[in-house]
């Protein structure tokens, strides 16, 4: 059996990933505890199965890789550096990934641009709904004529914040 | 005390209320149980203590207005057509309803661009939120500058739709 592609993000109640300006101070709880559950979102075990990370370049860009040191780090870009540390592919990135999912756990890291070209490959989403309306920002996904069907996993809630997990439905 | 302002609306999981045609077929949950919760949603229970329900001129249009017989209906409109069986308002919709609040309590029901205008002055929110992700669609409101910070209220699931309500968090 294959391994997974995962995703986790924050979004705002209407949706936003980011505001307009790329900040992300509203990402926070509400100071409640009355609706957590027991089991809490807890990311370090979330990547503990993880072998190889996927980002876009604005993310390598800001030092992001290095966060996962001991992990396989894959750059989705055209424009390649001299950096042993991490693997730099521009083509055919959608069949790569799947054939990397034979026999390795892929974690989607970001930023929106990679989510949204991969969203459709995706096993399961891990998504946290931070209790505010944003008004504007910038989307989850590109808009795209993509659904993707899912099936509820699990809900989770600390301060205020839902995290539901997700697995693709199959078609 | 006053009464409250209060809405409910069903999302994709990025955040659209219908697709680009207006259409929702797409709200249905995943036909899983595991995830319910003994306190279900219950729109019935939701209507019992509303006095006055707010909707737009194409809701009035689509005869929306008719599911609410035994309500107070006002429609947001300039266009005022000869019906004793609600009140037309075109002007001071906002300061209108804060006085109506005063005493009764306001439904929301849509569409978007009646809950857009009047998102800051809603007190509580039911979203539901669609175990899909729907790719583009009509967003859950028109972007704006308006932040609204809210407190999460209760977490309610049944067939994999996750309903969230809220409270608008005092200044």
């Amino acid at each position: 059996m294959d391994k997974k592609i995962k995703c986790t993000l924050a979004i705002s109640l209407d949706g936003y990933i980011a505001d307009e300006q790329g900040g992300y101070d509203w990402i926070v709880g509400d100071g409640s505890h009355e609706n957590n559950t027991e089991k809490k979102w807890d990311f370090e075990a979330y990547m503990n199965d993880v072998d190889v990370v996927v980002m876009g370049r604005n993310c390598y860009d800001l030092q992001m890789h290095k966060e996962f040191a001991n992990k396989e780090v894959i750059v989705m870009t055209s424009r390649k550096t001299d950096d042993n540390s991490v693997t730099f592919l521009s083509e055919n990135i959608r069949s790569h990934l799947i054939d990397i999912r034979k026999t390795k756990n892929i974690f989607v890291f970001g930023g929106g641009n990679v989510v949204s070209q991969l969203k459709d490959i995706i096993d399961e989403y891990a998504i946290g709904i931070i209790p505010i309306i944003l008004g504007k920002g910038i989307p989850l996904f590109h808009p795209d004529e993509n659904r993707v069907k899912l099936n509820l996993k699990e809900i989770m809630c600390e301060d205020g914040i839902v995290v539901l997990t997700y697995t693709k439905k199959e078609a």
